[in-house]
């Protein structure tokens, strides 16, 4: 069993208003020298079998296809 | 300048239907040997000053007061 966590961030550049509204979120609680906040996701998933290299290319697809839109996000990949 | 990640994630055994939909996309496309798939979200804010202990003081703050409803979520920090 392989454990993987997929991490989608947004590309630079893209516009992120569910950031922006944290930001105003934040300095309304009055938290002060919030610079940009930007969201993302992260993916736990687990893998079955041991092979890291089959699972890592597995993982690639995956985000390809379906966990990012690689027009607009970036993604990063982590094995346990 | 600090750069801050904020990973939120499910606590265990709080039900996480988005995650489940992921699992039944993933078989759906034709991928095998997933297991569980969980979602969480991660925030990157950008922090004013050089103080990282003030930093993380400040950001665990915004985790209990915002970023994380803490009844069914953990959450961890990063800093840059």
């Amino acid at each position: 069993m392989i454990k993987a966590r997929v991490t989608v961030t947004l590309k630079n550049g893209v516009l992120d208003p569910q950031g922006k509204a944290i930001e105003g979120a934040l300095s309304g609680l009055g938290f002060q020298g919030v610079g940009h906040v930007r969201q993302g996701k992260v993916f736990d998933i687990e893998l079955e079998g041991t092979d890291r290299n089959a699972a890592e290319a597995n993982l690639k697809d995956m985000c390809e296809r379906l966990l990012a839109n690689t027009v607009i996000e970036n993604y990063t990949l982590a094995l346990d």
